[in-house]
């Protein structure tokens, strides 16, 4: 059956990775499956016709015949569950890769989120740099905390997972911070997740949108 | 296999559901599974032992057998997934209440966090009236979509699943702050999602803990 996700028709970031559509690609590319790509506008993504699609008004949504699905996680767990190359055979393994999706989204990702609201959206605030500098705090005790679990390892538990996918495509988002520098095994370990073939066919291919190369 | 949780030794909400060990207190609940709960205090929650349990040093965690889980969303679905009552049991359906899980985790709860912080973090500043307001802006954003797509039915997505127990949960942090009351049929999704015998005894489980009545 064909995989069609939505993307940005035009990236904020302009196609550097940080649109979510990202994540989608590059977990399809690990598991080696064909999909079509549909760009939708910020205008459209407000219409009825989208959010049948994605009840808030995002990107990426997945198709794949009768199914639609929306929110990155589940769209990459599901991708995960069905094909091989994301998440290990061993149960309890299996468990602990899912864990470290959920502690991507739901403890790393949210104080990120809230800087980039402080950036964009207090802007003209006299407080934003006071603000920021809160926040930062914040996400500084998560970064510690994570790289001291992961030490010298290669993955968070054994082997690449889509745990990693997610960590590394949480890391990557703020990275023009300059945070991840204090932490030098968490940028290694977002360049390994970088340096993968399957993560760079998803960039490019992101890329492409945003240089006009997409068909 | 004796599943025990942790929570915390002394609730900051003094046990009324709050505490994300509620969460998996609810899932465990409503699988019909007996478990244990070991309390832990704020000290010990930053000591070494714990953080073997759970690198970002938080509860609830969950252990059975040699399984050891964090994150309170791959918790809920390790239940969901090992035993019935959780999800559904077509695939696609099954895909989607998924879905639901990581929306109220990485679409909803988000900016109820960045509202905890600004309050509790940001107390003192002159500006937290202001911040307050435009993070409450974006969570009626989202209130307001997730209201719109939930219309008259009971549940997210057919029957009770755990996407409802996650988003009620999420629901049930903002209750307090008064954002529910312009969104009846969300008020009347969590009433629903309390008046579940499942949630009644998890939440009275939990209280029980603050009042000094756990063995």
């Amino acid at each position: 059956m064909t995989i069609t996700i939505t993307a940005f028709e035009k990236s904020p970031d302009g196609g550097k990775g940080l649109a979510r559509d990202t994540r989608v690609r590059w977990a399809l590319e690990e598991a080696g499956l064909a999909y079509q790509v549909r760009l939708v506008s910020f205008d459209a993504m407000k219409q009825a016709a989208h959010l049948a699609l994605h009840p808030f008004g995002q990107i990426p949504t997945y198709q794949e015949g009768d199914l639609v699905l929306f929110e990155t996680g589940a769209i990459v767990l599901h991708i995960a569950t069905h094909h091989a190359g994301l998440l290990p055979a061993d149960d309890n393994a299996r468990a602990r890769a899912i864990a470290w999706m959920f502690a991507a989204l739901n403890t790393v990702e949210p104080p990120e989120l809230e800087r980039e609201a402080a950036i964009f959206l207090e802007g003209g605030k006299p407080w934003r740099a006071e603000l920021l500098s809160l926040i930062e705090d914040r996400i500084a005790v998560r970064l510690g905390q994570l790289s001291a679990h992961l030490g010298n390892a290669d993955w968070l538990d054994g082997a690449f997972s889509a745990g990693d996918l997610m960590m590394a495509s949480v890391l990557l988002r703020i990275r023009s911070s300059g945070l991840l520098e204090k932490y030098p095994n968490l940028a290694a370990y977002l360049a390994r997740g970088e340096a993968r073939p399957a993560y760079r066919r998803a960039f490019e291919a992101q890329f492409a949108v945003n240089a006009g190369k997409h068909l």
